[in-house]
């Protein structure tokens, strides 16, 4: 048995519950797990889902059929795919169409003394990463993915929407290009965390929008419908919009003003954790400003209040 | 003085208003013009738009102050750029900040007797291209436009969504490039037409949508909100959508499907009238059976009563 934070029938609980053993999956022992925007979003009703929350987590390998792995302290990609598809043959789950998602889809996930995944989602943790960095490899691979998707260079002009826990890692991952990107948010002490890691920063209500200079990449990663607007009224004609967020609900978008200006909107989920790894080893990123909090898996329900609280960057889980 | 199909204060009416004369631009007297989707949104409040109506045209160049113009049968690019910023100084005033375009923003169109264009703007059409195929110019250019923004070949599965005016022409131009797109549409006379044309069509209410057999391109050419729900169902993870309507009103999208899914929305407005123009003089797309009526200027007013009838194609005004 172990203890698990679950979210069921629209109820955030501790459980007591059995530990998972499948023969065909690695057991890990969680040492941290990071709380995301989306374990919140999934708290009021997004993706549906019923289980143990949590897809950010460093643990310790305890069982694998991979048995090199055993004893291996590991992050892991929590897309888990059918194993038979072409993406799946290709080693890229992410769009499985039949894959499970560890926290968000059909898969117990990392609040909690252990979690199952497939031994090929693993990936060892360099030595001179710790803990409290390696938690950052999820969400700092996501805000990679956008260098997997456009081609950004040091000439083009960028802007990323919401300076909260995702925003930070975009703009520091967009500014490792040299395209020097601002990131636009709406809170003094987070922006300043920004500008001491040398991204530049506008206040929101000091932003003026000005029709003949506007951004040619403008990433929406304030987790809130309104974000999408402000891209629009950011973004050049024929530049491109990032979307980042997702958030239980549905927005309102005049179509027409993508059409006549011809704007790209592109939807970005999960990266590739080799990437992060590697920056969080090259110490590119320093993630650690970004931690406001750490709780104990057993103080798991004060974790998300705090986490939930409007302003709270990083709330970390310690097993 | 001359008249004009003039759409002032909410109000559609036939006028009389003094012919255009700047000596920095070409008179063009209008020979035929059709109606398209935007002049129907724009009757209903799209683009808030006051004065004459009318984009698409074929007319004779009266006056220019390009002497070598004058006499010439015409079709014109209904952007007119302010000539000076970076975009018109690479001759695509399509996106300049301070364009007026022809009947849809601060520019008389071409449901009138004359209209007054910058002489860059017009193109001679070729002789074996009659005035009833060359007034498809400017639709036709704009669905060309899909292909110079994105790349489609012959092993991509493309599906188009509307049956109507745009959506025929963009399916035939897509069909060029070897892809053999399918029309999605609801009315069996003009699928009928599609098929004629050689396109593969589906009749909306026996669509079947298969998870794991979507379509790499969606065009979005219904006119209706409803296009771009369908056209989230039918696009398949990392696919493209491509965006044609220009309506008055917002539509309500779920954002997280699109960022889940690593959707790209991509916007598509006019196009250049060179390729359209060798395509109508190729014979690569048959435009005269999308025509559904012609009539009179002086009957302007029924042209459009006529045009807003469910179901009816092209509907043109011959002057």
């Amino acid at each position: 048995m172990m203890k698990a934070l679950r979210f069921e029938n629209g109820k955030l609980h501790l459980a007591e519950i059995d530990t998972p053993h499948r023969s065909d999956e690695a057991l890990v022992r969680v040492t941290m797990a990071g709380i995301c925007n989306t374990d919140l979003e999934i708290v009021r009703g997004y993706a549906s889902f019923n289980g143990t929350l949590g897809h950010e987590f460093v643990g310790i390998v305890e069982e694998s059929p991979d048995k090199s792995q055993i004893g291996r302290r590991v992050v892991g990609e929590i897309n888990a795919g059918c194993g038979h598809c072409d993406l799946c043959s290709q080693q890229d789950p992410r769009h499985c169409l039949k894959r499970t998602v560890l926290g968000i889809h059909t898969r117990d996930g990392a609040f909690a003394e252990y979690l199952s995944l497939p031994p090929q989602n693993l990936l060892s943790i360099p030595d001179e990463v710790d803990d409290r960095q390696a938690v950052f490899t999820e969400p700092l691979a996501a805000a990679c993915e956008i260098l997997d998707q456009v081609m950004i260079s040091p000439n083009h002009r960028v802007a990323v929407i919401g300076d909260g826990k995702l925003g930070q890692l975009i703009a520091r991952v967009l500014a490792t290009t040299g395209c020097n990107p601002v990131l636009i948010g709406k809170h003094d002490d987070k922006l300043e965390l920004a500008a001491r890691a040398g991204v530049k920063t506008i206040e929101l209500s000091k932003l003026k929008i000005d029709p003949s200079n506007r951004w040619d990449f403008v990433v929406e990663a304030s987790g809130a419908p309104d974000g999408l607007k402000l891209a629009l009224d950011l973004v050049r004609p024929r530049g491109v919009i990032i979307l980042k967020s997702t958030f239980h609900g549905a927005v309102e978008i005049d179509t027409s003003r993508i059409v006549v200006d011809e704007i790209s909107m592109i939807g970005s989920r999960c990266g590739r954790f080799e990437k992060a790894l590697k920056l969080l080893a090259a110490g590119s990123v320093d993630v650690e400003p970004l931690i406001a909090a750490q709780f104990k898996l057993t103080d798991g329900l004060a974790a998300i209040t705090e986490a939930q609280q409007p302003g709270v960057l990083k709330v970390l889980i310690k097993t």
